[in-house]
């Protein structure tokens, strides 16, 4: 299933959440110059939140096929290893570890031509649900 | 000075850089509902995207007080330590050492009723001038 | 309180834990050459496991003044940003926010110098007492 | 090429780097004692010092065969999965990215079960042979 407007970070930065995987949360978003930086490439905060989304979504679905099951970031540590030219860039979530409550979640953010934009790691905390509501 | 509207980026999500202060670059946000996530409360990406601004215009007023210079972001760590909710959020970027080519820089999100909502540390590099044209 | 040799690890790289300020656990190794890496300085995991000792420390110290309830560092990010030539050097770690069971804590290595040889942000989880027997 | 005492931190803790993969530095540990913590698992310090020896040796190994080519670690940043429990532990370095000077490298910590202790990300540094005497 494809996620869009969910949220309004999600439609002010206008990307698009995948949830087809069940193993891997996806996130993806074609570059236009309202997500580039003073230098004309993808701004490392657009990249931050496409990688966040990608995890969050994928510690979602880790625990249930619907995704709705909300994971709050705890750390998140980004390396920014290539520009992000225009085109579509793709996060993608895998779980690399944890338990009941905290999962450790690995991500990519790669451009369509295949190179790698920037990898992130970090730590996230499943939302306990007779906290939300 | 306020910088606003300078990049695609900035005019998107709105947040002010302010270079007054030639040993702390700043950032500051007035949250809508645009920067908030599906918890409603704001979007770990946005945090990062200030967090990163911040350190970044931190480098470069540590250049000349033109914040002009511009610094690519290697490596961020962000620890998400409390929920940004409605308000005034500014980042605070400052140096905490490195040379000439790399600086390790530091940087708090508070919100205007004094909670620090997430800190940051990251490694930047300068870019040289003859490589910007 | 100074606290010598209570673990392998400790007697076997031989720094000394200080319990005796309850806001900040310090941890200090008087360097040797079997503390050195292949360029003759401080070896960065001997500073990481300094800056984790004083971090867990500073943890248990939040908790009580007895520092004995045990701390497991979940994530820990160490920037390098000097050398640590020979002579005392001493990690101290304050807490940053957090709640029950997770707590942010930050620590800086200093060198009897005043040189901050390197700094670290981690995410650290209390150990619940009913799983220590 | 199997390296053993090659500094005063290595025979103190008595891992063992392996050079024989050009495009992985290795770097394995058979846990005694010495190395765990107050929880009676594997010091965390002890897992950082073979993640960051591990990407340290891989990134000489980008540069030629013999693995002699110095990096400096800018940054590390250490998540922790599993307990390390006695037995052999090997951590494996990977390039993700980089150029000439700055390189990141990923690495992972596995027991000889095949349980994955702890994984790294970082950045490193190229240090000049100009600046090597």
């Amino acid at each position: 299933m494809l996620i869009r407007d969910e949220t309004g970070t999600q439609t002010l930065v206008g990307y698009v959440v995948d949830t087809s995987d069940p193993a891997h949360g996806r996130c993806y978003l074609d570059l236009g110059p309202q997500h580039l930086n003073r230098h004309g490439v993808l701004h490392g905060g657009i990249a931050a939140t496409l990688l966040d989304n990608a995890c969050g979504m994928t510690g979602s679905l880790s625990v249930d096929p619907t995704g709705m099951n909300p994971f709050l970031t705890i750390s998140l540590t980004t390396q920014f290893l290539a520009a992000g030219l225009p085109g579509r860039v793709t996060a993608t979530g895998t779980v690399k570890g944890g338990g009941r409550s905290l999962l450790y979640i690995d991500a990519e953010l790669v451009h369509e031509d295949g190179t790698v934009i920037a990898t992130s790691t970090g730590v996230f905390k499943r939302v306990p649900q007779e906290k939300l509501k």
